[in-house]
């Protein structure tokens, strides 16, 4: 008898590792796993249906990992598998976004077993070299914990260990599965209690120190505003936030990557800060304010518009998931959400003195007179505003990366509106992904919601084939193609009208029902007039189903922010010492 | 005036490091570069027609790296330009695939500049923690050189050694180029002198005791055979193996990863050596003879059908880049190259004894009175021997892992066909982008071949859009989609039934015209009698622009050599200590 059936007869419930694993998945309420099937993965995915699980069956590993990105941000987490080498490396470009972006993602690797690694083999997906370590390594770069599973004992320790760092640290963990370990016994007992997802207690001395000091700040301030960027999502204070801002009535703000985490029809709502990318009185009133409260900060060039803040140490109290700064007194470890709910709870609403911040609409240009073929055209300051109007409560809205990342700074979301990009990491193509994996979260967790995603035509080149799994699972989903012509906004940084700038032309309307679709609704736009009957069709805005619209713009317009912005990164790209 | 300036002041020629590093890649025969553009190698993108140079403008990038790999395996190397982060780890999965298999691959990555990097600037494209060096440091697990060319006045020489490394060792180079570094000035002059590409000759004496050591096998051994494995071709010695067989008249063999890198039309070929997964009269010869020359040897699982191999090594002389091996003796830092040559020069033919190998010929399956019904399917038993007589000379034959990797063991080639296959590395897709390159690079060398593609329905999806490309430049690609309702490989190894193989029923044919071709030929092919039909029509023969055939194929099918295969590698992954 070996030493490891010793092991499993000790336990009082046995069960495999897959079962285990997946188990606690479930119970972390995630309901479909993403991933591409290979054949060092394939025993364990026979456990997903088993845990009551769907395999969503992707097309390839970066649509998977951009997906299970997008799933995270509408659900809390999610799960991919991928095997070894040839699929975790083709998904590591999303894991790295995922990890750049603070999103929790669970990936799976199903790799050789560990008596082929031992012997070290010459197998297929390797690099030849006996190393079954490199691609692991690699992931060590955009993971917050990295487990090996290769020895029983420790396997259920590791999982839970792991998927607690991922919520906690709300960035991806990788798991190493070998084959010889799916099946291999752990204990089932341990299932009974869930994994503890609270967040570390701050010191309660030095926690109520920090409130002390903020609140001196706010009653002395009086302009004083809050401004709500990434992290205040992605470590999940949005309530905090928004209890805070209810009582004290304060104006709020966004930053790009905040953008959805504020109710944006309450009255004290703003607007977008991104310093100079800004609307002119949003830049007044934030830049002249005596105190920002600013909320999970991620000062990234395109979601500052090129660093363009004009807002300085000496009036911001910046509260981060694991630290809070007040000016220049830092307070580590003392992270943000213990902070805010005491911060509500004691501040004396009496004490404070409020100015409101500008108002908030959608502006929608109207005719000017212009000569007809020219009011004709959808440019971007017309459309992005008239989005807002078409916009309902609780719509999940997916930007990509170029005019539309930009656009969307300039369309008011009416409540409850879920806004999903990826301004820090930037990939192109990943909002394909992401609109079909947040499109599948919503309807696990049973919501009826629309998910309405804008992509230019050269990002959905790189990902189109993501079309199949929204159909494949049925999602509800309306595609707005921004047809332009290519690179819109790379010609803004640089090669205006560069051959490497263009793309082929697609017969764009065409690809869902090439990918499978039986009954898409699909539309050429070309112009206002014919958008305007589009958006306030009753049955576009009522549709369940998949919707494809090839939206023509022209290709030399952009966003006011985009243009601005685009100016910067030329410059610093520039920049010799 | 800054030191820099004083350098570029002494430079004699100066010219920028963009227009320097692009001409290095014109010398060494590279026509076009593949790649994504992305704001920080925009400027660099600028270089490259004034190089005489083509840009191919993938739609993503680890197509475009697929796609490179193509070009190296016919051309010889292959450029590849990326943007920092997003772009390179996209890619990253392609690049593993061409170290793993010995491809020269030069992939310039475009990153922010020195002096964002030395600001720690929270850019896009990051991790958004001021480290820029984390995509390179992953890049170096597969890459035989990385250069980041931060400082002008080592700027050419670390090209120069970089390019000259990717050559002689046939493996990718990585190059991190900033934006600041692109227009920075180096000595043009050094262009006149190209890089020195010959490989470094052996010590001698050394040499020359190897080669009469082998010689003396040789004259011994009375049922010798040469056996041509991935590095006789990857390490450019095919010619010095045919030269050695033409002279000797020995029997040759070669293995799945060799395949392509002999005559199959000379007297002497003897067929796919892989193990039990040989026909018999193969394994039979090979595992009978009393001296095996096995010429750059990679014994992958897929390319020995699962370790089957039944030669000794007190039979085999292995000949490697950097050593050779009679025996048990080795003979570490002598190179393949020199020997193969001296051995061809010194053989006294005289004092040999030849045994003849098998014949070999495509044999096609005649009706055997079977129902009529059954007759019309295609099989893979009937298929590929039948691809072996539709081959001509010259042809460019381009096969995916799944079923098509193993059927290509049946079909014999004419004279100069290029096999290119990724056995080892095994990355499904990776082959829509390969041949993609490949078509391109024959074109570039003006060659007048057909690239034909075999590609299962599964890998197909992974990287459809490559198809764009093909289009876009015009290729002469003809390509056969396996249809056989998904993931049959991978069935054969587990879940015969299982949903994870399945992958969603596509209208295959219609996807060139949605991907912007106007005139291509298309075929679904459904019965023997169709596929004889087509593929002894003159046009279809012919063609010199886009072709694509669905061809079906039985879900439960798969070639001889895959069963068993499949059946070794389950037996693998479930193996327990
Ligand atoms: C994976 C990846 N490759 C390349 C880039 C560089 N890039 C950023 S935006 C962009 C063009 C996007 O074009 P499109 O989607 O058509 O947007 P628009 O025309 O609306 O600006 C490119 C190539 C990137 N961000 N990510
Ligand atoms: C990038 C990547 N992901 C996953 C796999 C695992 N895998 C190997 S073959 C295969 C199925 C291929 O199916 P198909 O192309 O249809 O071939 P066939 O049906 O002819 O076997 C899969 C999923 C892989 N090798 N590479
Ligand atoms: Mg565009
Ligand atoms: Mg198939």
């Amino acid at each position: 008898m070996s030493p490891s059936d010793i092991r499993s007869r000790a336990l009082h419930e046995p069960i495999p590792v897959a079962q285990y694993l997946f188990a606690r998945l479930q119970q972390l309420g995630i309901r479909s796993i993403h991933g591409v099937p290979g054949d060092f993965n394939l025993t364990a995915l026979d456990y997903i249906p088993k845990a009551g699980l769907k395999w969503v069956g992707s097309v390839n590993e970066l649509n998977a990992a951009y997906a299970a990105d997008g799933y995270a941000r509408a659900l809390g987490i999610s799960a991919l598998i991928t095997t070894f080498g040839v699929g975790e490396l083709s998904a590591l470009n999303g894991i790295a976004g995922a990890y750049s972006e603070h999103v929790p993602l669970v990936h799976i690797v199903g790799c050789p077993s560990t008596v082929s690694q031992k012997n070290g083999m010459l197998l297929h997906h390797t690099l030849g070299n006996g190393d079954f370590n490199v691609f692991s390594s690699m992931a060590s770069n955009v993971a917050c914990d990295v487990a090996r599973l290769n020895r029983p004992a420790e396997i259920a320790d590791q999982i839970d260990h792991a998927l607690r760092e991922c919520w906690i640290r709300s960035r991806p963990v990788y798991l190493l599965l070998p084959t010889d370990m799916v099946e291999r016994e752990v204990e089932g007992e341990r299932l009974k209690q869930k994994i503890d997802l609270r967040e570390p207690e701050n010191d309660q001395e030095r926690e109520d120190y920090v409130v002390d000091v903020v609140l001196r700040s706010l009653y002395e301030a009086k302009r004083a505003v809050v401004l709500v960027d990434a992290c205040a999502i992605r470590h999940r204070v949005v309530r905090e936030v928004r209890e805070f801002v209810d009582k004290t009535g304060l104006p709020v703000f966004v930053t790009p990557m905040g953008k959805g985490g504020v109710n944006e029809t309450c009255e004290q709502y703003g607007g977008v800060y991104a310093g100079t990318g800004s609307l002119p009185a949003v830049k007044d009133r934030v830049e002249s304010s005596d105190l920002v409260l600013s909320v999970g900060s991620l000062k990234s060039d395109f979601n500052t518009a090129g660093f363009s803040y004009k807002t300085s140490v000496l009036k911001t109290v910046d509260f981060h998931s694991d630290s809070c700064k007040v000016r220049y007194s830092e307070y580590p470890g003392v992270g943000m959400k213990g902070v805010l709910k005491k911060l509500t709870e004691r501040v004396d609403v009496g004490k404070l003195k409020r100015e409101p911040g500008p108002e908030v609409v959608n502006e929608v240009p109207k005719p000017e007179g212009k000569a007809e073929k020219e009011e004709d055209i959808i440019t971007h300051k017309y459309f992005w505003p008239r989005v807002g109007e078409y916009l309902k409560e609780k719509d999940v809205v997916v930007t990509e990366t170029g005019t539309a990342n930009f656009g969307i700074w300039e369309t008011k979301f009416p409540a409850n509106v879920m806004g999903v990009t990826q301004i820090l990491w930037g990939s192109i193509g990943w909002s394909v992904g992401a609109a079909q994996g947040a499109a599948l979260a919503t309807k696990d967790a049973g919501d009826d919601r629309r998910t309405i995603l804008f992509v230019g035509d050269g990002s959905f080149q790189l990902t189109a084939q993501e079309v199949t799994t929204m159909i494949r699972h049925k999602l509800r989903v309306t595609i707005f193609l921004i047809y332009n012509e290519g690179f819109t906004i790379e010609r803004f940084i640089h090669g205006m009208e560069a051959e490497y700038n263009d793309v082929v032309r697609w017969k764009y309307t065409e690809i869902p029902e090439v990918f499978g679709a039986k009954d898409v609704r699909k539309f050429v736009i070309k112009t206002r007039d014919e958008l305007e009957k589009l958006l306030s069709d009753k049955e576009f805005n009522d549709s369940d189903g998949l919707q494809f619209v090839e939206m023509w713009m022209p290709k030399d317009d952009a966003p006011r922010a985009l243009k601005l912005t685009a100016k910067e990164s030329a410059k610093t790209n520039a920049q010799l010492e």
